[in-house]
Parts: structure tokens; sequence; C-alpha cells
């Protein structure tokens, strides 16, 4: 049996360590073969295909990034792409696939699974919003990397008795703002999932000056104040000459600043929260993915994902898990109410 | 309601994020009042009780260690060990316990609940093996501590070509070997819950280094070989005169020696795996873990421990769950068969 | 004879290193007294004074930030500025101050000095760019933090085939990102004392590509493009309607993106730099700088700053010291040209 | 031109950095040929002799370890040693040696030099303990990783209220202790410059037991007594029967147990301090010593090495510098006594 293996979609700290564990046992107790398609779907699309041996495997766990390349490639949105996809697959007498990305590297999947190919996905991303499993790899050094960044801004921020917003990412959802607030002790914590009162955020503020500490404000990237507190004014030109917004980190300090009367300042971590080694949690995760995916590749258990349940690895139909994004629900968010403010 | 709070056992990062989301959520939403005991039962037995309020929790999420110390003391092994804790809690007026712990900390627990004590258990141990629980607080640290350590050795033994021994923590359960070693990129993981043989491990080595490789073997404290395979030799005389067995670890790297002709080597990560800021992951844990167990005491529901089921807090009694130890699972340590050697 | 510490300027991580030192030597070998003053200047023109004695200062080694607080306050922007100054003194007893400052910081405590008050002077910044010292104290860390960020920036990069553009901290001088570029193996390094021919970075840029590694631009925050090479539309409007110019690293990336044709993004390390625990390094040297300061206080050898050359701590007058920027060698950057491109 | 490079004695981080800089500078700038002798010294006695071009040092600057492999061999303990390195050399058309090392190599590199080898040589030691120059690469790592130790060894010793002894490298001179165990806040720090006072050691741990804080000891592996303090029992028979001496980290915990009453526990922290990715600081002087170590070859300046005098890299006569180990000043030491109980 040949398989072929492709990541899809942003970098994520544990995409090596899937590849090597995938590998690793394919070839030493099933033998199979190996191919990589490089750079994600563009790999099947132009017929990018590179060898996937063991030697090629060996040192990956640590290292962050994936030594296939990754792309945002959809080869249905080329005329011809699943006609491509198909014609690389039999070139290379590719029998099965593991498809290692997030929603819409996996929306693909299953997709080219109904249309008859043969494939196994792995779930993949920081934000950890894929639905159907616990957590998804990278999400934890993620999480890990922003808290650092949290615990060393507290000491900025006391020195100099100053509110300061951290920016983290989660355009969709807030799973890295609330573990990571949570983890670094942040005194308000605004995701997507729920528009923030501007007000609400600038009392948080207050009280914590008034206990003589310096508050901390997480946001993740998506969020967004409740309807009609962003105002015109905070609508710049950019270098076109279009109206855009600035980021939301930046707008919340303007804001706590005019509000509050105290200079407020922000950081966006940006790309740093994605790259780099894997957490131990990442590594462990990403291997056993691997593992059951391979597993499920020689059952012919086809169409599925693996995910994580509790502490066991179980397979879902790629059909039930693309659907929709795993929000953070609202009674766990409820939870953390006590440490606000 | 006046709700004590105690740390028993070895201590363990997150100890303190627990104290500090139990009387956050006590004292902002239900508005108990919290004492401290000192130092686990010890303080229970003693009268060692402290203030404990909002100013005593504040910036000590990230901290290692316990605000409230710890000890190994077992009121039962004193004769009027029960009374005296009763006394305690009623000249006190404490109305009832948050007792964090590991298995003889909450064996205790469970024991003083059946007397007629109102507490709630917290489990907590690096080991991992409370069972009931996915995970336990502490335990994400010293696995993250442990693979940084693996990963820095690599260098040295592939620089050297030289075997390397890792023994990390676990006197009954190998999870902390397990994980690390598998994050790691160990070449052999050997634990408590089997025997290893020490032929098979002198076998992994040595085909490391046909590939030219240097072989890491991660070796939980309490792992031991197959029946037989240890000699007299092995024992050495202590200052006493008695005789001792060295430890696992050294052992170890002696025969492994002895036996393959390459000079091996062995680092005993000891205490540093249990000390310092815990990770984000037991930061998060160990903060639900507080907040769930408060809301146990305010609904009343004594003798029960909370624990961590997926994404879950759930409740379950104390009695249950102080039974045994949690054992790596067979078949779980043989998914990762395909890495050694 | 009673000493008062101040800490002025940005936090730094360090400065309650120096601060215990300061305290732990003078009380316990020459028996002085102490007291804090709050908030750097502020404290001394507000009479803001604190106690300061060896519990204050147990355990603070390892925080970042500073436990007396700080701000930018200047006394000879206030008109009885060096009134308010003496009065303090004076009130308080103060016969001698140490103060724990950058450029400006200790530019007033030259000032100070020669109108008679007596002080030293303990040179602190992130930024590496205070004459007469080799190195100070906190500028390690800041150079730690920005290099385990390119680090993790690299497999970002390396996965999307895409150019990184980091900006870290320095206005006016390029020590940090010259650090932390060659320590992070950047491929191009621009600093504020060479103005940057962004020809020839895209030049370095596109050779990278060419051998199929993604390319790390390292860019001081004060660094700035040859004379004529920033075009009108790099300026945007602020939310006040006003001209303003965009940060040189989201400058650079757009820059890239257009001259080369690939995609290239920016992070802005921001305050991560400067805050949190200080590395062995800054711990070491803030710590001797600390007891050499006390020493000098208690020879009477007012109106000098300690400094690092090589291993050794010396005094130099701060009058010396105050004077300019120390700015990165020509000599020096031009050492590391090979790694560029 | 063509230049070897070898690698000699236990691994330490930067090695890699120094090899990339060397490879780097000497292509690119001065257009020589490279080769890589294989494990120190042994490769020039056995004829291992590897390829070295740009394409190999890609990507090694953040690895620890040595791409080139490292041993202790010495050739002039072999007969005809001198002989055989000289016909590697011809064979290999080796003009010139880059020899980078700690004492035992760069003193036989000191003889080759005097027999006519063409070589630079380049201080590496993690001990720090090389003549000559401020400091060597791989200590700064080194003293990192003990600080970080020791950070999280603090709180269990808080939590339990137990004295810990940490023991650290450094077998002839104590600046890893000196500087770890005033990095991290040690109440007294053992060299080997300096035997100790038991009775004195004991002293310092009551005083820190009565103010309520737990004492930890830092002691370099090669630390010893005063005279006549170890008494016989304290060495115990090894698996031979041969008497043997336990490290010094574990009597010192023994005998503080017996001798102050409480139950002290000793970390030995061995092998993870020499291996794993460089920090900044080494990564930066590494790569230095390497660019200025070509250049010497350039010059033809042979039989020098390359040392750090405060932020400049000069060039000293060999033989002047492999003489004897640098020991840590007596009045360095002492201006650390006030924090040591």
């Amino acid at each position: 049996m040949k398989v072929g293996v492709l990541t899809g979609g942003g970098d994520c700290p544990g995409l090596n360590a899937v590849i090597r564990s995938v590998v690793r046992k394919g070839v030493q107790e099933y033998a199979f073969d190996f191919v990589g398609l490089r750079d994600g779907w563009l790999g099947a699309l132009q017929g990018k295909v590179v060898p996937l041996g063991i030697p090629n495997v060996r040192g990956i766990l640590p290292r962050g990034g994936t030594i296939l390349g990754s792309s945002r490639t959809n080869p249905f949105k080329h005329e011809d792409g699943l006609q491509r996809v198909q014609d690389t697959l039999s070139e290379y007498d590719v029998d099965a696939l593991v498809v290692i990305g997030g929603e819409d590297t996996l929306g693909v999947a299953a997709e080219l699974s109904r249309q008859g190919i043969n494939l196994v996905g792995v779930p993949k991303t920081i934000d950890n919003d894929v639905p159907g499993t616990d957590y998804t790899f990278g999400f934890d050094t993620a999480v890990g990397i922003a808290t650092e960044a949290i615990d060393r801004l507290h000491t900025t921020a006391e020195s100099h008795m100053r509110a300061l917003v951290v920016e983290v990412m989660g355009r969709h959802s807030g799973w890295i703002a609330l573990h990571a607030g949570i983890a670094g002790g942040a005194n308000a914590i605004l995701i997507p999932e729920r528009p923030f009162d501007i007000d609400q955020v600038c009392d948080y503020v207050k009280s914590r000056f008034k206990i003589n500490y310096a508050p901390i404000v997480v946001v993740a990237e998506g969020a967004v104040p409740q309807e009609g507190q962003m105002r015109v004014k905070d609508e710049t030109l950019d270098e076109f000459g279009h109206v855009r917004l600035s980021g939301i980190g930046e707008w919340l300090a303007r804001e706590i600043t005019e509000r509050t009367g105290s200079d407020a300042r922000t950081t966006v971590l940006g790309h740093v929260q994605r790259g780099g080694t894997p957490s131990a949690f990442d590594r462990w995760l990403a291997t056993r993915f691997g593992l059951h995916a391979i597993e499920a590749v020689k059952d012919g258990d086809f169409g599925t994902m693996v995910a994580l349940r509790g502490t066991q690895i179980v397979r879902l139909p790629l059909a039930d898990v693309t659907a929709e994004t795993k929000k953070v629900d609202p009674s766990l968010y409820d939870e953390f109410e006590v440490f606000f403010g």
C-alpha cells in the first residue's frame, strides 16, 4: 500500500510529530510506502510529490512547522481541480491519503472522500475550534506562549500602574484568549463568542486600579464590542485611501485611555504563537493522532477523522466534523466571571 | 459559612492556583469566610490555623509550591488524632474543609468524611496516578520539565555517541516516564507497570547505535527489571553498613555499559520536576478544580472529589477514588512500541 | 546613615535585584537605614517615601519590574522641583540617594549632584545604550526573549516560504536588534545607526528564497530607510486626522511584498521584551551593581555611576556618562555582514 | 586554502555556532575550502575526514552539541600520534586547522603548533575556566539552566521547610556554582577554590530556618570540606567492593540532616547543564569567536587563540593560555558574602 501525506493551512506546532508517527508506524508495522505531497493541496494539484521514508522523519519530533510545507490552496476553486488531484494520486500510485489540516483542509478532504478518494483526516488548528475533538495539537503550545507573555506583561503593568491589552490569536473563537487569560491571571477576557461592553471593561480596569493593581485585558483578535460601541472615528485610512479598522487591541487601548483617563498600551502577540517547538502535551497528542490515523488507513476506515475524547483517540466521520467551528461554551466562560474586574 | 483549606503531601505546581480560586469564588460569590490550616493535616492536629482572605491569594497563581505549607502527617497515626482534628475545626468554627492532596491525604479525607466531617477533596499529584480523573494538575508541568531535559540530553548523546539514561519521577506508575519519553523521542521507556527485560533494552540501545544515532532511555524511578535480572553485585553498602540498591537509573547505565560495551551515563532529574511555576495547562486545571470544589461546598455535596473527564469537571464520591493507584494501561503503552529501539 | 533608593524610566528586568543587593549589603554590612522613593523622581517631588528594609526585599530577586514603582517625571521640569526634592530628602533625613535609571533619570541625577545632593547612579536600560558600561542589566533578558521569538518565527517562515519581519525595541540604538538578529540567525538586521537601503533588503530576501529558505528580517523600531526611500503613501491618517507613519516593521513588510512579489508579514514584539523574570546574567550584573553602588555610598564617592568593564565593576563620574547615547560601532556591525542575504 | 575544523572534549552549547561562522565567513569572504575532522583529535589520528560546506552548516546555529562529533582522544598518548595527525592533514591537503576545545584539546593544539602545524584555537568550556578570556561560550547556557532549576527548587524547599542541596558542574572551578548560586538566590555557595567549613554551612542553614525561610545550598561537584571534616563513614563500598565517596551533594545533605536535625535533600543537575540550544549570549559569543578565528587563519596568525576581553575579541598566544585553569578570584567570591546564611 502506498500512502500520501499532506499538511494544509496555517503552520502549527506538532505537524512534524504527526508526519513522523504516521511514517514510523506505517513503515515498521504495516510495511506501507509513503510519499509526501508538498504545500498542502497545491502539491496534489501540481504533482509536487516527494519521497517520504523513515530517514526523512528522524529528528523532526521537536521541530515546529512542517517538513512538507503548507498552503491554503483549495482544489475545488480550480475548474479541473478534482481531476488533477486524481491524476496526481494515480500517477504516483497513491492508494490513500493522510490529510492533516484545519477546517478548510478537512472540508476539502470530506468532499474528496465523497468523490471516492481514500483518506483519513487529522485535525489541526492552533485555535482549538475543530468540533468533535476535546483539543487539537498546537493549541497547548500557543496557550503556553501567550501565558508566558502575560506573565511578563504583569510586571511592566505593575511597575508603571498602566493597563495593558494583549491581543492573542482567535478570529472566530476565543479558546486561546480564555485559556491564556485564565492561566495568566487576566482581569478581563474578551472573545468573539460574546460581544463585550466597553463600559464594563473600563469598570474592570478602574476597579483594579482602585486596589492598586494594574489591569491586564486579554482580547482575541476576533472579539468585537457590542453594537454601536465602535464609532466612526475608530476607522482610519489605509495606504490606498480605503477606510480600515485598526486591530481590536489597539482600539481597546485607545478607548480605555480615553474613557478611564489612564494610559493603556497594546501588545499584539502575532505569529510567535504558532511557531517553534511544540509543548510536551502537543507532541504527545500529535504523535497519538498519527498512530491512530495510519491504523485507520490500514483498517480501510476512510472518510474518518481522528479525535481526542478524554484520554482516548476515537474516529469520527469527516462529514460530521467539518460543518461548523467549535465555539467557547457560554457556561464555561461564565465559570471564570469571578476573576474579572 | 467558614471554610478551611489545607494542602497535603509532596508539593506540586498548581496548589496555589487551587487555593486562589477557592478563596476568590468563595468570598466574592458566596460570601464565605476562610481559614488556612498550615502544613496539611499537621495544622489540623496542632491547631495551626491562619487567616485566609483575598489579599493572601493575590499574585499566587503563577507561583509553585503552596502558601499554606505541606506535610505528610496522618492524623489517624496519632491516638487522639480524630478528636484533635475535630477540636481544631470547632475551635475555629470551621464548617467545611477543602482538602487538596494525593492518595494519602485524600485517604485521610475519606475517613474523616465517614466520621462526619464536611469536606470536599481536590486531587493533586505530580504522578497523575489518582484514579477517576483524566489528569491531575502538576503532571503537565513535570512532563514539560522532563521533556525539555530529554531534548537537551539528545545533543549530548549525539555528540559523544553515548547512551544516556534519564530517571524521572514515578514510584508506582509510569505516567511521567511515558509522556515525557514519547514527547522527548526516547528509544526505550521503562515503567513500574511492566518489568523490563534488560536484554531487550540493550538490543534497543545497540540497534540505535547501528544507524548512527545515540539512544536515550527514560526510566521511572519505580521501574524494575524482570525477575532474576538484578544480581547481588548490584547491591552496595550504605553508610550504616546496610545493603542498599543504587537507583534504577544508575543500575541501568552500568548494565548497559557492561553488556553493550558502550559507555552509558545517567541523569536523575529529581526535585526540579515538582517545583516552580505551573504550566498554562496546570494553572487552568487547578483553577477549575478550585472553582468546582467550592461550588460543591456551597451545594453541601460533601465526601466528594472533583475530577477531570474530557473537558468537564465532575464530582465523584471520595470513597471510590482513593482505593487504588491509577496505572498506565498496557494497551496505551503498547501503542508506542513502534518508537522503541 | 540613611539612604534613599529610587527607580526611574521604563521598567527593566533586574531593578528589583539591584534594590535587594543595595539594601542587603547596606543594612547587614554598614548598618545603614533605607527608605524607598516611590515612582522615580515623582516620589522625590511629592514626598512619597516608604520604609525599605530587608523584609521588603526578600524574594524579589527573580521578579521583573520594580517594587518601588517608576515614572518618567523630571523634577527640573517643575519650577520649584529642586527645592521640593531637597525638602523631601531633609524631611526624611535622607543623607544619600541610590538612583537606578536610564539616560533621563541619570541626567537628572547628574544635575542634582552638581546642586550638592549626595547620590550614586546605577545605569539601567533594556537598550544597552548607556555609555561607559559594557552592558546594562535587562538587555540580556530582552535579547533572550527576542531570540526565542525569532527561533519560533523561523519555522513559520519556512512552512509557508514567507518573509517575516520582526520589529524589536531600540529607538535610538540597534543593540537588541543586532544581538538578537545574530543569535536568531536573521538574514537582514536593520538598525537606527545605519539607514538601510530597501533595495538591498529586498535583494537579501530574494537571494534567500532562491536557495529555498525563508528570510527573517530583524528591524529595530528606530531604524529608517535611506533618504528618499519612504514615500508619501506610507503615511496614513491617525484617528484625529493627523498624518502618521506606520511602524517601520509594517512599512518593511509592505515594501517587501510589493517589491519582491512575495507576501511578507510583521511581528512587533513590544512590551514582552521588557517584563518578567531577569536572565541569570542580568540577575548577576544587577546584584553586583547594587553591591558596588552601596559601597560607593559608604565611601562617600558621590556623583559617580557604577559600570561594567570586562568582568570588573568600576565607578565613573556621572557627568561623563550621561552626555550621549552609546551607539552600535560600525565595525562591529560589519563583522556580521557575511550572514546577511 | 583548505581549512580543517575539529571539536574536542565534552560537548557544549555553541560548538555548532562556531563551526557555522567559521565556514560561512571562510567560504563567502575568503573562498576557503573546508573539511571536518570527526570526533576531535580521533579524526585527525584515524583519517576520519568529512566534507564541510555551507549546506552542512545551515540551520545549526540554535542546535546544541556538535555536528562534527567529539572525543577526549589525545594524539600524544599514541606512540606515532604526531605522525598520524600530520599524515591525515597532508593526505587531505589541509593547510590549517581551527581547533575548538577546552584545556586538554587546546593543550594538544599548543604542542602541535610548536611542531609546526598551522592552527588557531577557539576556547570552549561549560566551566568558564580557560584563562585569558572573560567568558567561554556554553557557560551562560549552563548557568541559565542551573538558575532555572534553583528557581524551581525554592518553591519545593519553602513548601516543606526543607534544606535543598543543588550540585552543579565544576570539578576544578566554581564559576557555575557562583553565578547560578547568586542568580538563584542561594543561601550558601560552595566552590572548589575554597574548602568549606561544614559547621558554618549548617549555621547558614539554621539561621535561614530561624526566619522561616528554607535554605538552598549550591555546591560545585569539586567542592570539598576543610581538612578532617569528612569522616570515614562517608565512604561506602562500590559494586566491586572498593571504597568510594558519594558525591559531595549527597554527602552534604546527609551531614546537614544529621547536624541540624532537619531533613535535607540533594538534586544533582548533571548532563542537562551541557546540552540543548545555546542561550542568545552564547550564540553571539560563539559566532564572534568563529568569525575572528577564521580571520586569524587568513592572516596566517597561527598558534593563537581567540578570547573575549570586555566587548572585544582579541588573539592570544596559545602557549600562554593553556598553562593553568582560571579560578574564581577570592575577592569576587567575598563580594557576595552578605547573601550567605
